[in-house]
């Protein structure tokens, strides 16, 4: 009864995280009732993300059409820090800060978050050989900017063992209160992170 | 510093209903790093939606090569009920039932609820001019089958004074407990209208 474009259409989108059959049904008929013009404006920009490749670097996504992307090229960024974040997202939020000047290493997202998959060691070990080869064995620092869960916990123990000896410090994102947080809301191990960390 | 397809897709799947900006980015990234192949699926499936029109006589979606849609080309399914809904995926669950062997109406997606457009207009005076014009002025049944909160209550006013003398009987879905519904969690109106239709 459903028209079969409409099916494949739910099939493919429901797919995608965070969408699932009920928003994938919704966006169908939503689209499909739009016309033509709508379709194919979101087709080309689609289209659009087929022209990135990632960073050989760091695996941030970038132009196909450049060598690195704009961080890893830029040579007001030291080299000699570098922030292991999860997401592109992620190193975007650090970036917004303008307070980070090091480089980056995207290590792909986690989908369950507990497993370690082969890609995401391959760039942790990709990171530890260039710091061996191009930087004489020691950075001045690698900053763990993981999520702060109980496995973000375990992730920062397995990239400490990675880079042990490689950054001379090796440190992971500040826990406590969000700006705008409220006290009361806070769990206790936020909260006892913000008491040593208070000053 | 984003790249430029990034935020063009952001820019252009941020606007479709329950996405907004920030599932947008989500998605964007998600979907470049999956590597070509997954962009042309999901381009496919997009694009087959362009192969969807309206039905002349209901406004469901259907195959553009087909005159109508499956139930208006079924000959038992009797024109003298048409149920009225606002979605093509209300009609669906209509559909699922297999209790509902009329006709339907689809009225569009009522994008601000509270407002009707001219087009939703359009779409019930057609059928108004369909049962004057064909249905010797009388069909048996109008099915007001719109939500039941209060903007569906207007609405079915506005249905009501349409259909006046159209139909021998203009009803609406019964209100009362869902399947699996909490007593205790049912409002009052709800509550009230399962105790006057109990039996």
């Amino acid at each position: 009864m459903t028209p079969e474009p409409i099916k494949a259409f739910i099939a493919r989108f429901a797919r995608l995280p965070a969408i699932g059959p009920r928003l994938a049904t919704r966006l169908a008929f939503y689209v499909a009732t739009q016309g033509e013009q709508t379709i194919v404006e979101l087709a080309a920009a689609l289209q659009g993300l087929a022209t990135l490749d990632l960073c050989p670097q760091c695996f941030t996504l970038k132009p196909r059409s450049e060598t690195t992307c704009a961080v890893c090229s830029d040579p007001t960024r030291t080299p000699r820090v570098v922030a292991i974040v999860e997401r592109d997202t992620d190193r975007m939020a650090l970036e917004r800060t303008g307070r980070y000047h090091g480089r980056y290493l995207v290590m792909g997202e986690l989908p369950e978050r507990g497993v370690l998959e082969p890609e995401h060691r391959r760039r942790l070990t990709y990171l530890a050989d260039r710091i061996r080869r191009d930087a004489g064995g020691k950075i001045d620092e690698v900053i763990i900017a993981v999520g702060l869960h109980s496995f973000g916990d375990l992730l920062a123990g397995l990239i400490r063992e990675e880079f042990q000896g490689l950054a001379k410090k090796i440190t992971r994102l500040g826990r406590g209160i969000p700006t705008g947080g409220e006290i009361e809301f806070a769990d206790e191990e936020t909260l006892c992170a913000a008491l040593e960390r208070r000053g």
